[in-house]
């Protein structure tokens, strides 16, 4: 937690404090928002009757918005309308890493954890303009080519919007770490890698003749990874670029 | 839900039906566990004090449990001592879906969402297996490999297992499906698969000479799928083959 910056790090207190190896914590917005910009995927946790439940779901963000949405008879969605408190964690696999004992082994990875309350997107307007937002999040310029939506599709859909009240990152880069003395023993140790990659495109068999890929889907090139992907789609939709803090 | 399997599905009540599209629902063990088994990471979900929490691990199954582990220190695992309600969540992403109006837009995925009560394994026995069930899990015939756990290691480390009382498989597969009317339209649908794949291993540059790669890592290889890995590995260590059920 840079104590420079304080506006662009989230208040920490025990909820978001990473407390299991604390030197991988982030609070700035910067770390947090590129986890979160990287991914589709996030999974939300919230309580009923005291029973907690974790669903995963697409989810984007803006500024210090995270949104999702689902359908309107969902139980989650149902549930949120008072406004329910939620955490959404993000993860990112990076690799396995085996070491030479047992407590070592481990995983890279990022990761953000982002609590707020989440709340029903009421006014229409601004539910259709949230949708068109998802839709172009993940692939630049999309909403405006498509049919719009029906009526009746629009009142099938909720989205759900929260907040970030508090947030932490946590990363983990450093592949194989071993006690010192351990190195010397023979045992095999390596990290390897892995990533989520695109394939290449299955395009829809019952497109009319003549209908040519948007530009807007470049970055879904086969083997490109996704994370790469959709952080390229979230700063072409939204701005800002590595490292400066922007895309809010 | 197979009216001839009732022992081999479980319960089924408000709690882990699929509400949203609850033709893409499963409840057989069989296509739960495949899906399970098949990852290495899970959100698990569980509250403190009214708050939830997301929080990803990774874990593994035995039978009806699954076992996680952490820090001794780790807030989770402190509160789970009485036995928490958890839900443990695993998702497998695999491909993007663009559909022809905002709406049909969606992602192929298998998930699964498994309910119970998490305790602590506190009988050192119990957890110095489990511990070695895990690496074996992961990486078949690793745990005996290995320079044995120390005490202070041992008592570093806490193991979680949670009897799987419900669960709920999710699957879609169909990618692009679109209204019938909405097929003859000027837009560009499509799927992007998506996978998750191993790297290239980057064995660790301070092994002595001579130590060779073990036989128990071959599913690693470049370019393979992590859930195929994973799946393959599982089996090799537990028994049991795709499509027999097999595997507790």
């Amino acid at each position: 937690m840079p104590d420079d910056a304080p506006l662009d790090t989230y208040p920490v207190t025990d909820r978001n404090r990473v407390k299991r190896l604390h030197e991988r914590g982030r609070y700035d917005r910067q770390s947090v928002w590129q986890i979160l910009d990287a991914a589709m995927i996030c999974h939300v946790a919230y309580v009923i009757d005291g029973q907690p439940y974790c669903t995963p779901t697409a989810f984007w963000r803006e500024d210090d918005h995270l949104y999702w949405h689902g359908s309107s008879a969902s139980r989650m969605l149902r549930m949120q309308k008072p406004g329910l408190p939620v955490c959404v964690t993000v993860t990112h696999l990076d690799s396995l890493v085996l070491a030479r004992c047992g407590f070592n082994h481990s995983v890279d990875y990022r990761s953000a954890m982002c609590f707020g309350t989440a709340h029903i997107l009421d006014d229409p307007d601004e539910k259709a303009r949230a949708l068109d937002s998802m839709i172009d999040r993940f692939y630049p310029g999309r909403a405006a080519t498509l049919r719009q939506s029906t009526v009746q599709e629009l009142k099938a859909t909720m989205v759900i919007g929260m907040e970030i009240e508090q947030a932490s990152g946590k990363i983990r880069t450093k592949g194989v770490a071993d006690e010192e003395e351990d190195y010397a023993l023979p045992i095999y140790a390596a990290r390897f890698p892995v990533r989520m990659v695109v394939d290449e495109v299955q395009p829809c068999p019952r497109m009319p003749e003549g209908v040519a890929r948007p530009e807007g889907l470049s970055a879904f090139t086969p083997g490109r990874r996704l994370d790469e992907a959709m952080l390229a789609n979230y700063r072409r939709t939204y701005g800002g670029t590595e490292g400066t803090g922007e895309g809010r």
